[in-house]
């Protein structure tokens, strides 16, 4: 059965799957980005990889998702990732492994998996966030891909919100949006309500770099004020950006997705409120938020295989 | 000669032209649009200005550029009309005049005004913001404008920029963007250098509604220190806010047209100082910002025809 390739290059894990045109994952297999200290034995990493999963499969061709993907088959300045400058990304596998290579952003690959698998399949005008180490997102309007006039449309994470703690992103951007809506954002929130407040807490004991998100919702669900006063700040800035957003395509629906977004009605519940209570009157009662359907640790996989079947 | 009227609906005046195919206008006419306190006698004057100006051309459709249009040919809660409430603006028109009518917002038409005559011409991904009465924006991505579901996208005069002195719009929209950027936003702003500073001024004598945007460039000119503050005030929120909204749809270029952008460098210089400032690196160099090279009074006019040579 000929299948394609698709690769998810995330800041904290790298995702690799051969994927039939049923969307079937008939293998995979994912290693940590960050230990790859330089580009080239980080690209070797990717073809042993391919080699060691695939046993006679026929594939098609590769399908990349990454941050900061230009229409040239390159990734620029990416901010949540270790090496820097232009990194040309298509031309440096293609070396290696003799395929047709397609890539894209990241999260225009999330945009794209859920067009054709998930909670967009019938939408024609909708938004999908990725809330990973950053905040990715996909524009979808009249059932195109904004993309831009070269490939870096969609880059939201970097929105500044002009918010009074003037947290700094991995790029510098003062109250860039990510800084507080991502994976690491909410880390970073657990810390500032540390900060604000002397309640107990769980995560007083818990030092920043041992701290992951499922702890977040456990110790939400185990009623650590902390933990919830954090759901609450996040979703209250992203309800209010999501409802900013709406003035610019007017979606249909905003999809969320990434490790953020696992964590379900917390980050759910304080999101839609505040989305609500920013809406302008004319859009009220015609934008969704909506979580992935897809099972997310292979939607950025699916994603970035169905570039393939889109392009050969 | 067959020609087709483009009517455009500003908060403060209505505009109508008969219009060729090569956008020549024949015949031209205007009223204030705020003297008509109720929606019918306003609509009694759209058709007789029509019969005043036309003698014997042949007339194929009428295209109208008004705020707040639907996909459905009315308009919805329009914040810089007299009128509220859902205006059924294309079913009344018709009754009076037996022609197609096309509704589309007015910065809508005056981005399609700008890539069939103006400097959008071979651009395929740009933004129109009109700064008028209000503040509107029309979004072009990959040559298509970006309607969003029901014809609602780009409303960017209701982005809220979080600004520290909290304005309402007409909308009651919290530092909505046009509150402090259009030809009514500057005026405020003119209220709020008074307030902070005590440096003469042209402007201590002149009332708020005896303010016109002329004067303010005029005292620019005259180096008076209020109308410069006001200009950098304006410029700077602007600029910032072009820069966030580049993360979107990365524009090629922003053209500004309307009451405002006739101040020229006043206006343009501290936005493009602030757009620089705030843009990310790896959209330096790739995004112009352009005051309109249409004569703006008429651009609004060709924008809205364009829509029915584009329609019929």
């Amino acid at each position: 059965m000929k299948s394609v390739i698709g690769i998810d290059i995330g800041g904290t894990i790298t995702k690799i799957g051969i994927v039939s045109k049923k969307a079937d994952i008939l293998k995979k297999t994912s290693f940590r980005t960050k230990d790859y200290k330089d580009f080239s034995s980080y690209i070797d990493k990717i073809h042993s990889s391919i080699v060691n999963i695939n046993n006679n499969i026929e594939i098609l061709g590769i399908g990349i998702g990454a941050p900061n993907a230009s229409k040239n088959g390159t990734i620029e300045t990416p901010a949540n990732l270790n090496w820097s400058g232009n990194l040309n990304l298509v031309k440096t596998l293609k070396k290696k492994i003799n395929l047709p290579v397609f890539l894209s952003n990241d999260a225009n690959c999330a945009a794209i998996g859920e067009m054709m698998y998930g909670k967009a399949k019938n939408l024609k005008d909708f938004i999908v966030i990725t809330l990973g180490t950053g905040l990715g997102s996909g524009i979808v309007s009249n059932g195109k891909l904004i993309e831009g006039y070269d490939g870096f449309a969609a880059e939201l994470g970097h929105f500044s919100i002009n918010n009074s703690e003037g947290r700094l992103t991995g790029l510098g951007v003062k109250s860039g949006l990510e800084a507080y809506v991502s994976a690491t954002g909410i880390k970073r929130t657990i810390m500032y309500m540390l900060s604000k407040y002397m309640n107990d807490s769980i995560f007083r004991g818990i030092a920043f770099n041992d701290l992951h998100g499922e702890d977040i919702t456990k110790a939400a669900e185990n009623n650590d004020f902390i933990a919830i006063k954090a759901y609450e700040y996040t979703g209250k800035i992203l309800g209010k950006s999501l409802a900013n957003f709406v003035t610019f395509s007017q979606p249909e629906a905003i999809i969320l997705t990434g490790g953020l977004a696992h964590s379900g009605k917390w980050i759910l519940n304080p999101t839609i409120k505040s989305f609500n209570k920013n809406l302008l009157p004319f859009y009220q009662n015609k934008v969704k938020i909506l979580l992935s359907g897809l099972e997310d640790k292979d939607s950025a996989i699916l994603g970035s295989a169905a570039l393939v079947w889109k392009n050969i």
